[in-house]
């Protein structure tokens, strides 16, 4: 390899690496989803230190199809039915590839103006098509941002939060010399990240409130009231309430317009972690129900990482004060400034997040809208709902199964008739099979079985296929 | 575009996008380094909603040339010697590629094994290419892994740092309960990141206390130690020192080793920030400047992405205690549990890091290390210190200017001899006249113009035509 670059050697690599990867993908299914690995196998079958000299490329390729791709969970598998799909396509790889040879530096608009225009321009698309309102898009005191990820979208609306609870002094004193504890509130079955976001910014987890849900999975708001006015009374600040639109575990939706007048009664920021279910909101047909209360939230956000075909990572964030995020997270210091900057006509998307830097992720979303179009986008997402619907009917019709909850969009939560045990020793059998691999949750204090329709290559005859998985491992004897 | 992914199509239009990037880095030199673009005009050249129906590749591609190329700010062009470099390459495109195309999800070693064990692997290479003490590589109690920033390391080292301080208090019942304040130690030239990183975990901005620089831009010892037992006397807890290893101004290195023996008397961790010079410990010249005091912190980091050419996001963070990380940022939801996990055998990553998910960033490590070779990676290094160094002496030989300190590695820092306005002046006519771009700082209280040898694409050539440039600009007539 030519240091510094060739580009007649990139183009003729470059075409073996796509190559490789058409190859990768064109045989995806005839892999097990998941592999027969044990801990540390894949170190012990690399040499112990780098080499002096250059490998070529055809040596590395050959070690990723004797090393690497062996041990890898394959989630673009069309048997990959597990968490929640990470789907990824042509476009977004592409998008990718593109962000990584460009290799611009979009950390303020002055070091890449057309990497921070191309992300609030995408991202006020994508806002009109998930019919979010316009208050949370660029045009007036709002807008949106790409995170990594909804755990980072968390962290930073509760930063954000903590210094409009504190009018700016927790950020500067601390909280320690701001004293009375600030507390957060999300249910039951909101997302860990929601935890570790209130143990990093320093509040602690245990003034995170867990509120119960109702047998839908929807928080319930009168215990939400409760916990907010007795923490109030109690001389403590109610900072941040997150309302889950689509609950990892099975797919509840908390009540946001509620939810958010409950909070706005005590200055609360509500956050919506709309993380999987958010794309969703392309179909008219569910948009209600998951854009439900926007109009009255402080911050939204979704990941296209999960369910949009771009490749993680790619959670978009949407504040409807963009300066009470800026406020939170900016810093100056000589060697960042720049004209554009102090002009104030511009966004330097550094103080919306946590690292300075940034790479030019607006291209694989730019791409893949582009590339798919959104009515392509949206009978995507009506095929994966429906043939989810398909797969509990027949597990509803199935005496051995439980349904444990109707299915939430494209999301069938079930478990064994005979309690965890037996659910526990069917999702091994499930999984041991090969073709389909499929994880676990808690659901109505059940053991539950997940399966979650999503990835790009799942096809009818997939989720068709995993129904004969599930139906061979009830009817095997068991082990 | 078809959905869900057609091989030979991939094929194709993969060798498209492969060819548009070749020839963007084939021309890249005949462009002006930063572009001449209005804010807003990458906007107003595109259309205000997300297209219904498929556009091709063809289209896009002719957009990016368009309206996204001209508008962007070329960080891989050969004479960008601003901030610092932020250098890609082949290899590291095509491990970008690759990850994007494999499309896993490497949360936990049972999500992805084989993205796991690479980058523990990668990492411990790393840390032994640059001299770093087994101690915080994988074999012990430490290892290494990627995050996205030197900022999130900085973060990170600080959550954990905070947690021994109070026994892993402020992680449940928060720094408020938790009392008396916990301080942060940094010198006055180290990056923004830290005093960001110390307003996120809630401690306050304002208890970070800001050591002065001797003259050689490294922080005063003397002045750490009083302000340590100055805090301590006063009931607070000193939690974190973070030693910066080239500073972003002027690439001055603080003293780790003296920073240690007196962090160490409070009990305070000590994190390195080498984020830019890190790279130069491959060379054993400069080794021992640079990682004098590895035996002795808590945690080390580097960024590849900026002066090893692998593409932003890739910053290496070594951690001397990994279960202090761990405990500080672990959660373990039903829906992540699995048996890997609960074995203990195996490193899930998304426990050392902010997000939960994460993607397969040591590929592009793995094929730059394997494809240059470290032989090759260290000349490069060498190669632009000495370009630096030349250039260098012809601003000392210079009477119009001033060079602010002797060049750090690659950076040279220099100003006009008649003071601010001059230098300020002089900046802008260097940048205006389009083949390079240089950035500013403060150096010794005088604004400076750095000038960062790194660029993937510069040869001798391209500093020999800063130099001209700069001579050009100072023969022109005042503006």
């Amino acid at each position: 390899m030519s240091i510094p670059f060739d580009p007649e050697r990139f183009r003729s690599e470059g075409r073996a690496v796509v190559d490789w990867l058409a190859d990768y993908w064109a045989h995806l299914e005839e892999r097990p989803v998941a592999p027969a690995v044990r801990p540390g196998a894949v170190r012990a079958a690399l040499p112990g230190s780098a080499p002096e000299t250059p490998d070529d490329l055809a040596t590395v390729l050959a070690d990723l199809d004797r090393v690497i791709v062996p041990a890898l969970t394959h989630w673009q598998h069309p048997g990959f039915f597990a968490f929640f799909p990470a789907s990824t396509a042509a476009p977004s790889i592409f998008g990718e590839l593109l962000a990584a040879g460009l290799g611009v530096q979009g950390m303020l608009w002055s070091t890449a103006p057309a990497c921070t225009e191309l992300e609030t321009h995408v991202l006020d698309w994508l806002a009109e098509l998930l019919g979010l309102p316009k208050r949370l898009t660029s045009g007036g005191p709002g807008g949106g941002v790409i995170l990594d990820s909804a755990s980072s979208g968390v962290l930073v609306a509760l930063v954000a939060a903590r210094e409009r609870a504190t009018a700016g002094r927790s950020n500067t004193a601390g909280l320690a010399e701001v004293g009375a504890p600030l507390t957060v509130y999300a249910s039951v079955d909101a997302h860990s990240c929601v935890e570790k976001a209130v143990g990093i910014a320093g509040l602690g987890r245990d003034t995170l409130r867990r509120i119960p849900t109702d047998p839908s999975g929807a928080m319930r708001v009168a215990d939400l009231e409760e916990a907010l006015a007795e923490d109030a009374a109690a001389g403590r600040r109610p900072c941040l309430v997150v309302a889950t639109v689509g609950t990892t575990a099975r797919g509840g939706i908390d009540p946001v317009p509620a939810i958010a007048a409950a909070a706005s009664r005590h200055g609360a920021w509500v956050h919506v972690d709309a993380a999987w279910a958010g794309t969703a909101a392309l179909c008219p047909e569910w948009r209600p129900a998951l854009v439900a209360g926007a109009d009255l939230v402080d911050s939204w956000g979704t990941n296209p990482h999960k369910w949009l075909m771009v490749n993680f990572d790619c959670h978009c964030l949407w504040v409807a004060d963009r300066a009470a995020l800026i406020n939170s997270l900016s810093t100056k210091p000589e060697y960042l400034r720049n004209a554009a900057s102090e002009s104030g006509a511009v966004i330097d998307y550094s103080d919306w997040q946590v690292p300075l830097g940034r790479r030019f992720r607006a291209l694989k979303l730019w791409l893949t809208l582009r590339l798919f179009g959104a009515a392509a986008l949206r009978q995507r997402i009506r095929d994966h709902v429906a043939w989810a619907g398909w797969f509990a009917e027949r597990v509803a019709a199935e005496q051995r199964l439980v349904l444990l909850c109707p299915p939430s969009l494209s999301l069938v939560c079930f478990a064994a008739a005979t309690g965890d045990a037996a659910t526990a020793a069917l999702l091994a059998r499930i999984n041991a099979a090969g073709p389909i691999l499929v994880s676990q949750a808690r659901v109505a204090d059940r053991l539950a079985i997940r399966l979650a329709v999503g990835a790009t290559l799942t096809d009818r005859r997939h989720v068709e296929g995993a129904w004969r998985i599930v139906a061979e491992a009830l009817d095997a004897p068991a082990g």
